[in-house]
């Protein structure tokens, strides 16, 4: 099996300042070759901390992957404590250094001191090309035959070297076997309910077969592992054949397969139905919108989207009425059916899902405390409503109620299309 | 000094199937009470990994904090390797049992066995007492004084045991003293520019004060962090001191402090002069209306958000002229500019912000590729607008010209109020 160790490196990641999200797509790329993580690490912008880690880390695993501190700035460490555990001299990369040039040019800037310490390289190491950044990645070998790759932090730029550099050369590098890893998506069934309901196919796993539950706001997704196999094809199908056994246990509460998120479910549904949307949000406040125009061609379907977060807007915007808003408040079932409609009728949409609560953490009442959220779905021929409290803090509030709203929407669909 | 280990455990992490948000959470909370973090790592559901990682950990570091693993279900084995690895027997915990059940049953849950083992915690651990889920956190500590605490993964869970009941616990058991770090926001200076303006200033700076450059697009952020002090007051105005002095060197380029973003420079003024704020957005897709939203307050100030996709929902909802749209096409000054003063004058906002662009990865051409980005502002006086190149990449394209533009209204606000 051929393993990898990540290391991310910034006192930023230590104190909570930034998520780490460059791990966790490093490791996607990983797994879809076939190489296993087994440990992540983070730790502070210390040649110390950097040197041992690093040590422990090649002697554990085949490959070490290390992202950040490659900026031109002095507390940027991690090349020159790269080049010395590997006992490296700097040279200068000449087209690293034409490429800075141009870069800053394009922009504007004067090329400085600072930018030439960029063109600088350990002599031992091969340059990866970053096209789109003036941090170069690097590759060196140990005499093991253990590579250890830095690449720049930069979410972007850490990106297109893992496609177009690293993973290449990784693959020409090692025989690699299969990772294959499967979710199944349920919905319905909290974890230890789900967990009794299938027990009988669990302890019946083959043992090559790892099971795992995640679970979050009413979905728990199933994910099966195989590791460090000779042929993905036969394992993908000992895979599929066991969720087929799963299938017929609980039929109805299988809702979808890989990390498709519900929006996910829906833009597909739309898509292929020729179908279009349009939503009226208050406390969700756009998320519900960025959540389905955050995938590429939901332009086909998605025509508007409404935050009607004053009472003026929820009139004059989606026609709501202004004695009904009074009477009732912002956050009411007459409401929140009125926005629904609104936005189909402004839009033309055949489908509209709105929302209006209390995402707090003011503004509540002992009738309606903060988490009181409203949500509807208005249809072709129909539209249904239902309040859901839906947390205590503000984000998880609109977190929260837009999965609900956007589930919501996904079950009246199913059931008009079948 | 002080110091912690973080260890989040799921293979989930490992495949990269989520993005570890608690340790991110967790480290803010130790920083604030001065404990610092060394390392982060992150290992998969394996009792070896668990036991090898807790070993090493609690030898170098007073503190080490586990999330993850505390499910019912089969996969999840934290629980039982810290009870071998404190060589201690299980319990059950009846005021555990008892909150599982009720719990259970307000949702309609029976509870069965797999809940029943959720009560079962090691008989030499402190039970954390979790109200809002059924996995209790755990307080162990071994011969020397370090502690090992166990926390649920549920971000939300594990947010309420750090404040409830680890941070308050943490201060007892420790003498604590003080971490410092502040962030000073800069704007229009490249790194390494910057890096070049202020190299005297950060020449000169104190030992004890640790300077980071944190880049992003069109913002530098600058942190000095003092670590371990007696005195938190005194700490702080060394700081403040030489913040100042940075200032008078970069007057034009300091935008705000702390990890205030844009937006919440944004919203500040907004609140303070009494202002409003509409937006009309299309290729960012209700992603400014909800980082506006997602902000306590907010109702205060944003009135109405449209997510104009269609050219119809343009013309309809914000009155754009339909010809123009026809000639000049939907991403173009024309239309960006009627969509802001659209907004306004549908919604009665002071100012509006709007965008049209092309997000990609479809849709682009030779004259207006991928990741043109309209953009523009119309205020009480004047409607101003520009184009953005704004990236590549879908979510890239979305996120940079969200900043862009709102960084734009920051600039426009700043200049009408002074």
């Amino acid at each position: 099996m051929i393993n990898a160790t990540i290391i991310t490196i910034g006192d930023e990641i230590l104190i909570g300042q930034i998520v780490d999200t460059n791990s966790a797509s490093i490791s996607r790329h990983l797994n879809k070759a076939g190489i296993t993580v087994t440990e992540k690490l983070s730790i502070g912008d210390s040649a110390e901390q950097i040197t041992s880690s690093l040590k422990q880390a090649l002697e554990r695993t085949n490959i070490v992957i290390i992202t950040g501190g490659l900026g031109p700035t002095k507390d940027d460490i991690t090349k020159h404590t790269l080049a010395r555990f590997f006992s490296s001299q700097m040279r200068e990369d000449e087209a690293v250094a034409r490429h800075v040039k141009s870069m800053l040019e394009a922009r504007g800037i004067v090329y400085n001191e600072l930018n030439h310490s960029q063109a600088m390289v350990p002599e031992k190491c091969q340059v990866l090309f970053n096209h789109h950044g003036t941090a170069p990645g690097m590759w060196f070998e140990d005499e093991r035959g253990h590579v250890a790759i830095s690449l720049p932090g930069v979410p972007f730029e850490m990106e297109h070297l893992m496609e177009d550099e690293v993973m290449p050369r990784l693959k020409a590098r090692f025989t690699l076997r299969a990772n294959i890893h499967r979710t199944m998506i349920t919905s319905g069934l909290p974890e230890s309910m789900l967990a009794e309901r299938i027990a009988q196919w669990e302890d019946a796993l083959p043992k090559g077969l790892k099971l795992a539950y995640l679970p979050s706001p009413n979905i728990v997704r199933l994910r099966l592992s195989a590791y460090d196999r000779d042929d993905a094809d036969s394992t993908r199908k000992e895979i599929e054949a066991q969720f087929d056994k799963l299938y017929h246990i609980i039929p109805e509460h299988i809702v979808g397969f890989e990390d498709a998120s519900v929006q996910a479910l829906v833009h597909d549904l739309l898509t292929q139905h020729h179908l279009t949307l349009a939503t009226a949000e208050s406390c969700t406040g756009g998320t519900i919108a960025s959540r389905f125009t955050a995938m590429s061609g939901s332009s086909q379907y998605f025509l508007c989207g409404v935050v009607s977060y004053s009472n003026e807007a929820k009139r004059d915007v989606l026609g709501v009425n202004y004695d009904d808003i009074m009477s009732y408040g912002a956050v009411s079932e007459t409401v929140v059916r009125q926005m629904a409609e609104g936005a189909r009728r402004i839009s033309g949409a055949d489908y509209a899902i709105s929302t209006s609560g209390i995402a707090g953490p003011t503004g509540g009442s002992k009738e309606k405390p903060v988490g009181t959220v409203w949500m509807a779905v208005a249809t072709p021929t129909r539209t249904i409503s239902m309040m859901r409290n839906s947390g205590t803090d503000r984000s998880q509030i609109i977190n929260r109620a837009s999965a609900y709203a956007i589930e919501m929407l996904y079950n009246e669909l199913k059931n008009d299309i079948k």
